[in-house]
């Protein structure tokens, strides 16, 4: 058991090296790297699909996107106009910090004012592995009902960001918001929650606002004021 | 890298035995061990529920329900008249066969026909772990799209039964029914797919019908008929 421990904290540790390098190069970039997490089917790429579009000509975005199986969702992004390669992971629960670093070859990072990171739908492990990212965001769905942050704290209580898609279910669903935000703030979170429905549109201005305002928040960071 | 195989199968084979045991401690009490995966909110607890409430009365059930955090899911299978044991994996992304030996601790096996074995809702890990179950029954839901059985095929492929719950919100999330029959396919699947409502109730006569036959099918195998 000992054995297992140490071996683990060695794997950790070799992600975190990936991690750390990756961070680098996205600062040294002046990109906004954002890692996308949710369970299956919550609108990860929907929302990317989204993001693409209305973006587009404004913000220079590209994704990768890790999946078991199929090209599938890199190719739904790649259609909505944002480039996407596509990982996948085999039998992997996770992204790490390796397969990122091989996807992103594809990509200037310099030409990027975006990069996203969509990770393997799961709610348990890929809140474990640090991608380098600048923000990171979980995206939970109506039909999955309320209580998922209490139930799936360690990634709640890493977000930066919570996303809350299919508001449009709200009422055939009897998802109750109110209780949502309530599991959110036993979590201690003081984050975003953004409320919105890929399908409708409706909250996306705000998505799409937050995501200005945090890739504005690195840019400035990355190249100080000058007095 | 070689190191992590070897300890990856050590750990692999630690499992195996508790499974093991746990296979024979199902088979001597003539019980049926149902094991249910999903992603987080497709409808696993709900599906305990509807069966405590219509097989009340007519089988003797229990359940061991996984969660990462919070017993809220044991409660509601509780209070609908199925005792259940709460595991807490903690950050654990899967239930294995020691938390499960422990769990049972709280039963008298002779005494059920049916045990539920609730997995943490993830699509990926616990597909990997044998918890010494008769059937492993792999919950979709039509909110989460047509495409899971491709892009989570070692779920899917692993599994003795699929339920597609949430069929009353076919029209509402433009899901298609066909298409997920067809990603099933092919997966090269040959098993029973039922669809169902947990909330409106549609098609959980024909899973009480599966879930009947398969501990009728078990029973039947553990006390050989007699020549």
């Amino acid at each position: 058991m000992k054995e297992r421990i140490r071996l683990d904290k060695r794997i950790v540790t070799e992600n975190d090296r990936f991690a750390r390098d990756l961070a680098e190069r996205f600062d040294r970039a002046g990109l906004l790297a954002v890692n996308l997490m949710s369970s299956p089917g919550a609108g990860k790429t929907a929302l990317l699909e989204e993001t693409a579009r209305r973006l587009a000509g404004r913000l220079r975005m590209a994704a990768v996107d890790g999946d078991l199986a199929t090209d599938r969702d890199a190719r739904r992004i790649a259609q909505a106009g944002m480039p996407c390669r596509q990982i996948n992971t085999g039998g992997g629960c996770h992204l790490n910090g390796r397969q990122v670093a091989q996807a992103i070859e594809a990509y200037d990072l310099d030409e990027l004012d975006i990069l996203f990171i969509e990770n393997v739908g799961n709610l348990v492990c890929p809140a474990s592995f640090d991608l380098g990212e600048h923000r990171r965001v979980v995206v939970a769905s109506t039909p999955e009902g309320e209580d998922k942050p209490v139930k799936y704290p360690v990634a709640f209580r890493s977000a930066d960001c919570v996303v809350l898609n299919k508001i449009d279910l709200v009422e055939a669903t009897g998802f109750s918001p109110a209780d949502f935000s309530r599991f959110v703030r036993d979590l201690g979170l003081d984050v975003p929650l953004l409320q919105l429905s890929c399908k409708t549109g409706e909250g996306l201005d705000a998505w799409i606002g937050w995501l200005r305002a945090e890739r504005e928040a690195v840019r400035r960071a990355e190249v100080p004021a000058k007095e």
